[in-house]
């Protein structure tokens, strides 16, 4: 997407004859400063992923791609340090499924291959992921945006569409376009008028932080709230739909998402809202079981939530303590949403039941991917 | 409650023969400092209540009732000033229903009274509502505290009942005791082995910093979390019973309380986990139609959620703002949770169905005051 007049992905390499250099939108520098940082280790890509410099399911995916064109280079022809690598930069986050599949699916190019083309075959692998992100994206955007438009047809005088999202599944998230993002930007484009209620998404702030940045560099009306609010706007008809991304997906139609999603999910089907996910497929995880609770969920460093960054009045960027230094935090970082509340998947190829049913008609070529 | 071994309330009159002064534990300072705040006019009580020195549906009831004393002071006998006083303290925050009960019990006791004893009727009325709040809330806490002592038997080898809260309905939000949290108080004296999961409550933090400050002075065990994590404590077994606070309640049994309770609710619904409120009886608004959705939801200014307070590296206490300045802030203050959702209210006369058949058996006294 373009930023001040600019286009970019979240995630390219530069100089691929010269240098092994992966750049990066630093997504915990923004929306204070736009800054590129670059990657020049398979420990630099791990960091960057851990540390949440690169966070969102698609984008993690591709940047660890990019980290295994860095790791076959560092190999020199090692299986054995290849597949070390490999490991290093799977367990670097735990529950996003689009790492280790994006990983994997470089290992399996990698493994049989001549050592002596490892790096090329890295570099076109890495850059082809990132390519189809973004075109499953953007056709997310396409399949996702005749809902929208549905909701438009039925409001009377152009009222507008409001639309609730929880953290950042945008274009950050991704490699372009995002996924519950991509059909609000094509309807968008196509002047259907919406606005997002944007949950802050504490403790990191991805809604205020990421999202709001995004939609308004895409100039498309929105308003930031408390994770605590989207029940009452849900409840006084504030809110014509839901979209949120997932970060691992069953073929059951669970979805494992920034935590809070499962509230949401919740407050929407008690209000007869629909609550839709948006994913490209590599974020299904085709062998996890049904409910999805047998995923992992990562728990992070409780200073997250007791430390909050900001701006102080002098324009300085600071971290504050939130409360007194004996109070203790747990950090959990994704909840499950069961199928049951879930309305529908927006795939790139189409919106489905979030049903085994509807999943595999859609994607029936993944049948042998999946346990018996 | 006990201080550093001084026992406090959270609001109180002193030197009452040669001076109008009316002091509060100011709990905007709270916990990075514990200072108490004097009030010397009915504006300056006005000011506290407003910009939530004193906050939560006892405290700022019993805090307006001294209101009312400095009030009959200020009207020098004239009962339109003395009306006007009371509707300047009653339309300081327009949501809790404690805070027009006191303030009309005031003028009930005033009106007909000779304006030479005003001030003698509304300082011992004010210490009335005092001394009933902090007995309804112990009363509260010994009905309540029944609940955690059957989940305590039920638990095998003395494991420990996990308790969620939300926000803050503890002592400082009454006179004394609170209302969630006075069971929890009266359990864990009597060696029930309990564990809070305190929600953070933002926009505000009232979790992280008053429920936390309190629980630590008191020696409850408690952690932490984001307001998101909720719904996935519940998920995975760790949390036993939801027990919170109320602003203003039906006699239907629908709850109005900080916004993000009806989440919680949902979520304890969804996983089998009893949801109680816990209530003195001022907090009833008996006039209030079925479902509560006729009831006033205070919006409070965007600041409140932009920017967010702590102590800076240097142990400053400062406020940073969290995005950039061009996003906008929705900032709703409560939501409402349908009766349905609520398995039972702790009153100071006993626990009951979150029913107009279960509220109104146990206080059958009222029904006058309900709109026919």
């Amino acid at each position: 997407m373009n930023v001040d007049g600019k286009a970019y992905r979240t995630v390219w390499s530069d100089n691929e004859t010269t240098s092994f250099s992966v750049k990066i939108i630093d997504q915990k520098k923004l929306p204070f400063a736009f800054e590129v940082k670059e990657l020049l280790s398979v420990s630099d890509v791990v960091r960057s992923i851990t540390d949440m410099h690169v966070r969102g399911a698609g984008c993690i995916g591709v940047t660890a791609a990019y980290g295994m064109w860095l790791a076959a280079h560092e190999s020199h022809g090692d299986p054995m340090l290849l597949r070390s690598f490999a490991d290093s930069l799977m367990s670097s986050r735990p529950t996003a499924n689009n790492l280790a599949w994006a990983v994997e699916r470089q290992l399996s190019e990698l493994i049989n291959a001549d050592p002596i083309d490892w790096t090329e075959i890295a570099l076109n692998e890495a850059k082809l992921i990132a390519d189809e992100d973004a075109n499953w994206c953007r056709r997310i955007g396409e399949n996702g945006k005749e809902l929208l438009f549905d909701l438009a047809k039925n409001k009377p005088d152009d009222q507008t569409v409001n639309i609730l999202t929880h953290c950042n599944a945008g274009w950050l998230a991704f490699s372009d376009w995002g996924s519950a993002t991509a059909p609000i930007y094509a309807a968008h484009r196509e002047d259907i008028p919406i606005h997002v209620w944007v949950d802050e998404t504490r403790p990191l702030n991805q809604g205020s932080r990421l999202t709001a940045w995004e939609l308004e560099k895409e100039g498309v009306p929105h308003t930031v709230i408390a994770d605590n609010v989207g029940g009452h706007l849900m409840n006084t008809g504030k809110v014509d739909i839901v979209i949120t991304g997932t970060d691992r997906t069953t073929r059951y139609g669970d979805v494992v998402n920034k935590i809070g999603t499962y509230l949401k999910a919740l407050a929407a089907h008690d209000n007869g809202i629909p609550f839709y996910v948006a994913l490209p497929s590599s974020t299904f995880d085709w062998k996890a079981s049904e409910g999805g609770l047998g995923i992992p969920i990562e728990e992070r460093s409780q200073d997250e939530v007791r430390k909050m960054e900001g701006l102080s009045s002098s324009g300085e960027l600071m971290s504050v303590e939130l409360t007194i230094p004996s109070v203790s935090y747990a950090n959990y970082a994704f909840d499950v949403t069961p199928s049951r509340l879930v309305t529908g998947l927006i795939t790139e190829r189409g919106v489905c039941d979030a049903s085994e049913k509807g999943v595999m008609e859609l994607f029936s070529d993944k049948k042998q991917l999946c346990k018996s």
